[in-house]
Order: C-alpha cells, then structure tokens, then sequence
C-alpha cells in the first residue's frame, strides 16, 4: 500500500505546529509529510511591531524551519503556493507542483485595507519580515532626512497609526520606546515628532475589558499619541492620510509615515482556488477540515470559526492557530490510520496580554485582569510559550524573551 | 585699551584648529575670542565617506566643540553665518549678529555640482553628519525594500559613484566591505548589487601615481565595483542618471541610489559677502588674508592657493586647512601684539593616503608609495594624527582608530 502524502502548506504557527506534532504523531511508514513555505524561516507575527518600530532586531523574530523540524520525516521545500487543485488533489508552486492525499492550507492572513483608495501604494502594513523591516528602515530614513532639508518639514517626523486593535496598540507602545531613541540618534526635537492613532471604530482594542483599555490609552497617550478615535481613513495620499470629519468635511493629517494595522482577511488563494469564503476565510467544519473536502483542513487566519457564546468569530491569533495545529495533526494521524472519527476543535483561550512597549502591558490571564510589569512579564511568557511549543526549551534559550525586570 | 575681539566662523579642521592654538597663543587680557558654528559639534569631514556606507556610526565621526576648546578663553556661540559685512566689521548670524576686530573665515567647502541638471535633487552628497546618515538610511531603506515587492526591481540596489577622486574612491572602499553585511541583513543575493564609478575624466584619482591607482582600481573590481571612466554625467533623475555614449548618444543607467562626490567648492558666503572668488574660493594672500582685507583670514576650502611647483591649486584637504589654522593662529596673536610682520604659509604635504575599505589603502608617506595593510595602518594614524592635534590624546583614546590588523 502506498503511503498517505501530506502536505501543509506554510510554515507559520498553525502549519508548523501541525508539523513538528505530526512528525511525532505517525511513523515513517505511516505517511511521507511535506512542508511548503515560502521563507526558508518561521517569523514571530505577533512580535512583528517590535521589529516594524526597531525595538527588536528582526532576526530574533525569526528562526530557520529545518532547526524546528526533524528533516528524516518532514520534507521541507521551501517554494510558494500558487494555487490549490482540489480535484486533481495537487497544488501549484510558483517553481513547480506538489500532489497530495491530505492537504494542510495555513498560509496566514493578509492585510485588509477594506477597499480604502491609496493604502495599498502609500502605506505599510505589518505582515512579515520583509515589510517590517521596510517600516523600520522607512522611518529611520524620515528622521535621518528631517536635518538635510533646508526647510524643515515637521511631517517627516509625523507616524500615523491605522487601526486601534492588537497590533496598532502594541505597535504604539513600541513606538513610546523607540523615538526617544530615533530622537537622539538623529538629532532631532522630540517636541517635532507626532504619533496619531486613527481609528473608525468608537472604541480603542473592542471586546478587553474598559479598564485595561483606560490603562492602555493613558499610558500611551502619556508617551505622547494623539487618538483619534471614530475617525475613518478616506484615503491615504503620498503626502499622509485624508480622514473624515462630521457628517460631509474631510481633513488631511500630513505624515511621512503611514502605517495600517487595522484588517486582516484570509490569504488570497483560497478565492483564487475557489473555495466558498468570506474575506478570505472559509468557515470550517469542527474538525478543521473545509466544508466539501475531506482532505483539505484549513487553520490559522484563513479559517473561520464562530465563538457561540458571543455570536462573534474568534479573532486570528498565534494562540488559536497553534491549538489548531495540535488538533489538526492529531486528526491527519488519524485518517491516515483510516480512523473516521475526527476530533472536534474547542479553542482554549489561555489569556490575551497586549504589550504598551517594553515594561508595560495590560492583559487577562486565568481570569485575572493585569497591568503594568506584571502583564508585562506575562506577555513575555506569552512569547517564550509559543518558542516552547514548537522548538522545546532550546529554542526558548536561543529566541526567548528574557529582559525581564 | 579695548581687547580685540576675534572671531573664527566654523569649528571644521581651519577653524577649530585656529581657535584651539590661539586660545595658547594669546592670554585673556589680550583678545577676546569668539568661534561661531552651525552645530554644537565638530565632525571629521574625511570620515563621511565612512559613515555614509555605514561601516562607521556617525557619533564616531564627530566630537563635543566644547570638549576640545577652553571654555574660558573662547566664547562659543552656536549659529549659522548668514553674510560677513567687511565695512562694517560684522557677520550676520541667522539668529543675530556679531561684530569683530579680527576676523577668520573656516566655513568649509560645498559640493560642487557643475549645473548638472537634477544632481542637487536626485543625488545625495557626501558633504555633512546630516547627509552621511541619510545617504546609509537610503541605502538600507532600498535593500530592505526590495524583498517587499513582488515584481523586483534590481535597479534598487544599483548604487552609482559619480566621482573617481578622494572621496568616491574611499566611499567604494567602503562599499566593498558594506554591501555583503547589507545583504546578509536584507536576505538580498549579492549578485544582484551593482556598484558602478562614473568619472567624466580619464583617469581615477588624478595626481596619483599610477601604479598606485592601478592598486586601486584592480582591489575595487575585484570587490564588485564597475568603474565607467571618461563617462560624464550628463543628469540626474529619479530612476537613476543620464550618461553620454560617444559623440552624441546617451545612456540611462537606473539606479536606486547616486551619490555624487565629484566636486567641492567654496562656500556660498564668500561670494555672498562680495569676496571675488573662483567657485567660491578666495585667492589668499601667503598671509592667508583675503586681499584687500588686513583684518580677515579665510582658510580651509574657500581658500585658494597655488602650489607654483606644478602650477595648480593646492587640493582643499584637512591637511591643508589643519596647516593653515596654526599659521593662521600665530598670525593673529602677532596682529594683535601690534606686530606688522606676517608669517607666510607654505602647506607641507606629508603625505596622502586613500583608504580602499577596512583593511586595504594605497598611499604616499614621508615619499614612499605603499600599499595593503601598511598603508591602511598609515591611514588610520593619519585619521588619529587629526584628533591628536585638536584635541590631545584623549581625544585619541575617545575617538581613535585602533582597529589595526
């Protein structure tokens, strides 16, 4: 009998934690794993802000696959997923094609710019290594323009930050650390520098708790971030953004840096391969496997999954993305030993801990409300957790977060 | 009697090397001295090219003026000279004004463009601190950009040197030991970087010997550097630079990045403030008095004198301008003893040697030629022979170069 083949396709916290417990899960002889991705690295997404701000060297964000994976039984093939034939049970690369009898899609998520005119060509968005060290290097290049010019334009000195969620607030909080240093490294007068945060919603980091959102928004209004909250981006321009303002005005805030961390939808080939999705995201079925296909699952932010008790999808996070990983190699296993009873995934929401920079953070962990350093120490075990889980205590020592107070 | 008050414009190699020998040369009671500069800091001018390809931090390549001056003999004031008004015995600061007895002129060069259409816009000059770092963050900005682009534009990293003198050729130097770090940082192939030399003259390094430019030109090759000699520049553009071909053609060579370093001039004060001058330098008399003014010196780039042995202009170099300081220092403590003989100023070329990166020069010293480590050795002993003599020896062991072989 030939062996099942098994192919996940990228090497994020889903795809990679399927890997490293499937490859413990069956044996050489039970089934032949491949892995596709893209980067021959896994990165940190939620560490992302911290290399976007320059607070953190974007190496230690990322660490190579084939240090985390037994390379005897996962092949790994470092190519980019095109698009998915689900009839033909095969997938294209962009140097080639994979045939499969199992397939894992957790490609990751992609930025959600929600149609808003000029995002795409004039602002930066958090996704990956690659963009952030572009904003890192973008802003720095800003600060180091600022004292060439004969005629000072204070906007250079001017980051506007889409989006109050997850990322903008943590990406904020970097930002509180990081100026300071950019002030002194390039000579210029804190007093010139604005950070502003636009949002749309009316509120700041919806469904945390209103206190640790109070928490968060004095603190970083203390480090100096303007919020303005209710305030939709009509369009980003080369020279800043245009937001409106009351019922028909708009408003232009120049800056020469814009950063968009308010979307996410799932990853474009899951339209372009047609399954049934909304922003992306195909709602699975319980055991993670898309509706109609027995041997397709899809985890991480292309999925979607309904939390019953709000009526509300849970929101695409590493800690979601990995717990999925772990039931969805545990369900490949068992259809590979031609078991029909698949597991149910039930997601276990541990905590949520949003960083305000380097010693502070609010957050919820056990049922317990935290703030300060405190949440702060939490959020690094957050971090050193999802290292643990995927590359055990050694890749804890090489990656982990230890500047602990 | 009223003291007479002397005031040096500039704290570069001239001016600081002026004030820190007066302030020996004459007590408190016989002059007041006042040094006037842009920044609170002094920078080593031969060290941009450093700072500008990133292999040196930019606070390395400048110091505190106040930490070298002393603080009771000469009255710093930071400001920028606007116009020198000769009648009327004072100089126009941007934020007031000062009148003077004696007056020392130290301003230091501009990059000279020749007119060339769209070099000051597009091209960046190695001329300050200010536009060493922008010129590393540009650099850094397009490497880090180019893995975020799903169509690759190679011309990114294509870095042009217009420029085959002093300064192009140290700044390739660098180049050659800056561009595998930067593509090791920014998962870039190396194959991809260009790194071309355009010199309208024929030759590299003019007044060299040339067996050592041979030296010079093979190293830099070797390193990746194509060198299009007898190629003039014919514009500037956003996309790169427009160089003629022959008679009549021309030819587009795109390039993320062009650096300029083909030209200096005298400052733009001198012709301002109706001294007659060639390309903003100053013929001086062997006194180092601008003619037809017996109270005001100029030295250091704006100043023009003719070497009669071979019937040229001595070269602007901080040889020359540190050489000129002490001349001119000893010519104002006789000036203001009343004293009408004037010492006159013969530079004494001890020697010139051209880093080609970290561990590599050609050079002439005390009439040997020399190549290799030897004459990268010599260089930084020249680099620290500068700091010495401003600044003593602990300037040395703050500032220094000892990362000898």
């Amino acid at each position: 009998m030939r062996k099942a083949k098994i192919v996940i396709l990228g090497a994020g916290y889903g795809g990679l934690m399927t890997a490293t417990r499937l490859q413990k899960a069956v044996g050489v002889n039970e089934a032949e794993i491949v892995l596709v991705n893209k980067n021959s690295y896994h990165y940190e997404t939620t560490w992302l802000h911290e290399a976007s701000a320059g607070t953190l060297h974007h190496d230690r964000v990322r660490y190579e696959i084939k240090n985390v994976i037994d390379t005897n039984k996962v092949n790994f093939i470092q190519d980019t997923a095109v698009e998915i034939k689900t009839e033909e049970k095969k997938v294209i690369l962009e140097n080639g094609e994979i045939d499969f009898d199992y397939l894992v899609v957790a490609l990751g998520g992609e930025s959600e710019t929600f149609g808003i005119k000029g995002l795409k060509e004039y602002a930066y968005s958090i996704v990956n290594v690659n963009s952030a060290r572009q904003i890192k290097e973008h802003i720095e290049f800003q600060f180091a323009t600022y004292n060439t010019e004969e005629e000072k334009k204070d906007e250079r000195l001017t980051i506007v930050v889409g989006g109050a969620g997850f990322t903008g607030i943590e990406f904020l909080g970097e930002l509180g650390n990081r100026i300071p240093e950019l002030c002194k490294e390039y000579d210029v007068d804190p007093q010139k520098v604005k950070v502003i945060c636009v949002e749309a919603a009316p509120m700041v980091l919806p469904g945390f708790d209103p206190e640790l959102v109070n928490y968060a928004v004095s603190h970083l209004e203390k480090k100096g971030v303007e919020f303005r909250i209710g305030t939709a981006i009509k369009e980003a321009t080369p020279e800043g953004i245009i937001v409106g303002k009351g019922e028909d005005e708009v408003e232009e805030i120049k800056a020469g840096t814009v950063v968009w961390a308010a979307g996410i939808r799932g990853n474009a080939i899951i339209e372009k391969s047609g399954f049934e999705a909304m922003r992306g995201r195909v709602k699975v079925q319980l055991d993670l496997r898309a509706p109609g296909h027995d041997n397709v699952f899809i985890i991480g932010d292309s999925s979607l999954m309904i939390n019953e008790e709000i009526n509300r999808p849970y929101p695409p996070t590493a800690q979601i993305a990995m717990q999925q990983g772990e039931t969805c190699a545990r369900n490949l296993a068992a259809l590979v030993r031609n078991k029909t009873e698949l597991e149910t995934f039930k997601p276990d929401i541990k905590g949520t801990v949003c960083s305000l920079g380097e010693d502070d953070a609010i957050g919820v962990a056990f049922g317990k409300k935290m703030v300060g350093a405190k949440a702060s120490f939490m959020k690094k075990m957050v971090d050193n957790r999802a290292l643990y889980m995927i590359g055990g205590p050694s890749l804890v020592m090489k990656k982990g977060k230890f500047n602990i107070l």
